[in-house]
């Protein structure tokens, strides 16, 4: 084997103080950085490391490129914000790897966790994921819009609370109303919504709602939807409300 | 205010270079630490740093202590393994504030998220958890054991990947060869498993197979079990195989 390795690194939701140390000591040991580039223009520029941004559509490809540059004895760190695993890069790279030469299946290709955005924005309101919930990508550009409202069905159906991530972009102007009205009809509309922008970034922005009053011009791209299940609590207080989900669930 | 506050402090999978520099600065600048034991035990002792140890079962009354010693201007870490939102301890310090003097509504109360054990998990496979997924917690200590099912079930007729949390305790013998019986017959015997015991801890152990082999001895208090969408891929190779859930879903 080359001395050449790949990680698939998460980077956090923005703030430095939620990256890891792992993730830090692999950029740190990098010889090239390959990403989408608003991630990218989060690493301190250093030399020795070359910096590989691309388009945030072509995942495959750049997964194939880091791959053949580790393949070189490059030392590559595919970057992600929030937790590689969770609707970013590592997918991308693996269905990149299986399909290419079989030499890229001996490759050192390891993942470094991070916090993703659902995680960062429950700290932020209080403990709306704590306890059992689903994370669903809104997007149907990778898959049919069916198969997002059948996930949200069987969510509701199963009490879950949700994370909704990519709710909504210049290119899908109208899933996201149409998940809204699903959801109002499935779990009611007193159903406590948060809103939670740019979490740890100097943009964040949280907005806690009901199915009720939620509408979809209050996502963005750069929004993670929150919904909680039947039971999940909004404790009113001076300042922003804590929102939790009870650990129990009554008989 | 009093200058006291609680900070809900994740602590990651175990291994030190997963817990956060926010996290680690808060358990820095705290006067009293919270929590159940074995979590206590992974931080540094250092002058002015109270421990207070707990045993797993009395949340409430933890939280509340924590509460207590908030208000009292003491600075207080409550400390939980992964992300203290995900099926740990931020509920629990909501649920008590909640219940407490309207006071502690006024506290500076605030959570560190970190990296949850499904994610340390699916890092270490590869990326099971690429596409929309669930996060379960199989204990039927605080739920009735018929919520568990339903939510399997919703799960598999959603074809979600799945996290299952706390599958077994002494306690508990019977419930995860329950869950693995339906899954089983929901999702098929050709499903793909990942047993992940103890992830980034030198007990560290993971164990790629599918539902009809899934036995529940294979698990453990410290095991996580991902359960993949009927779209999951093994990638085989030289050693552990890579396994991935696409990042699409066909029409």
């Amino acid at each position: 084997m080359s001395a050449g390795w790949l990680a698939v690194v998460g980077l956090g939701p923005g703030d430095a103080a939620l990256v890891t140390p792992q993730a830090q000591a692999l950029l740190d040991a990098a010889t090239d950085a390959v990403g989408y580039g608003p991630y990218l223009a989060r690493l301190a520029p250093r030399a020795g490391l070359a910096i590989h941004a691309s388009d945030n559509r072509e995942e495959l490809d750049r997964a194939a490129h880091a791959l053949s540059m580790a393949t070189q004895g490059r030392r590559v760190a595919v970057v992600s914000s929030g937790d590689p695993g969770v609707f970013a890069m590592a997918s991308a790279v693996f269905e990149a790897l299986e399909a290419g030469p079989p030499a890229w299946r001996g490759l050192d290709v390891r993942v470094a966790p991070g916090v993703t955005a659902m995680l960062a924005a429950a700290a932020r309101a209080g403990a709306p994921l704590g306890h059992d919930f689903c994370a669903i990508n809104l997007s149907d550009n990778l898959k049919p819009w069916e198969t997002v409202e059948r996930r949200l069905r069987a969510a509701a159906t199963g009490d879950f609370a949700m994370a909704l991530y990519n709710p909504r972009s210049l290119a899908r102007p109208d899933g996201f109303a149409r998940a809204l009205d699903l959801l109002r009809e499935a779990c009611g509309s007193g159903r406590v919504v948060i809103f939670a922008r740019a979490v740890s970034t100097p943009e964040e922005a949280l907005t806690v709602t009901t199915l009720g009053e939620a509408r979809s011009g209050m996502a963005d791209m750069r929004t993670v939807v929150l919904v909680g299940s039947s039971l999940t609590r909004v404790v009113s207080r001076a300042g922003a409300p804590f929102v939790y989900t009870p650990r129990w669930a009554p008989a």
